[in-house]
């Protein structure tokens, strides 16, 4: 059932699709940790991705997902463009799981934000808002029935000499 | 910003339209806690949504999510329909936050689970399946920009008499 199982062949190609899935994805669902009791807190979040499989949130500081991040930056960021269809379970989905840290210098990716969500112009320079970024330590890639795996950080980065 | 600012009557309002968009639900993003480094990590399911807010989950023993759950049962589920469309962000979504449990009686959700479900007769009856039920404990409901709020357990069953 997992990848492993068809070798390193198998492994680089569905590290290949799960990057090329997550690039294409304006959106996901944010997984943090709540403060009080601890449980995983899913929530909607635009996102900016980038070629190494890392993800840029542009979050509000009222926002619950922001106050859970800055108490524990421990997440994942699920990318599943058809959720909402009803053959779902079917369809490729990935999920990046990491650590997110505030990015100090807004500049870095203010534009390609704004590229990639040009509705985000009107709160882009609204002084609580900033942005995280979401660096994968390793992807759950999951093509389908019967065929998925766990793809660690070096065979992230591979797929992108 | 969040509901409570609107009073009682803004909260039952809030908590009505929650329980209506989970009860329309076939599917949504569990996030379960990874026991190695306890990273919250969201996947993928099918449901079976209760009146009350619960979920009814059907789990393959060999899913990363369910050996999650075995070993800590802390647990939320993101329903959000619309989160394939362009304009998800100002959609509703809800997050039921809880603890799932084990459900010993397979009979007890089967039919239902199945008239849900239609394709999940093909599985069914594997042995290494169980049901699991989310118990909510609060819920997070996002009715779009700026209308929002916790919905505690007791306003939930309130709205089901």
């Amino acid at each position: 059932m997992e990848a492993r199982a068809h070798g390193e062949g198998g492994r680089a190609a569905l590290a290949g699709e799960a990057l090329e899935l997550i690039a294409a994805s304006p959106r996901g669902v944010l997984c943090t940790l709540l403060p009080e009791g601890g449980e995983p807190y899913g929530s909607l979040v635009d996102i900016l991705t980038l070629p190494d499989g890392d993800a840029v949130l542009f979050l509000s500081g009222l926002a619950e997902h922001r106050k859970n991040l800055d108490a524990d930056p421990r997440a994942s960021l699920l990318i599943g463009p058809a959720i909402g269809s009803p053959d779902a379970l079917t369809q490729p989905r990935a999920t990046i799981v990491g650590r997110a840290e505030r990015v100090e210098d807004r500049a870095e990716f203010r534009d390609r934000y704004m590229e990639a969500h040009p509705g985000a112009a009107a709160y882009i320079d609204f002084p609580d808002f900033a942005f995280y970024r979401l660096r994968a330590e390793r992807v759950r890639y999951i093509a389908g029935f019967g065929r998925m795996g766990w793809i660690p950080k070096d065979a992230l980065g591979a797929g992108h000499g």
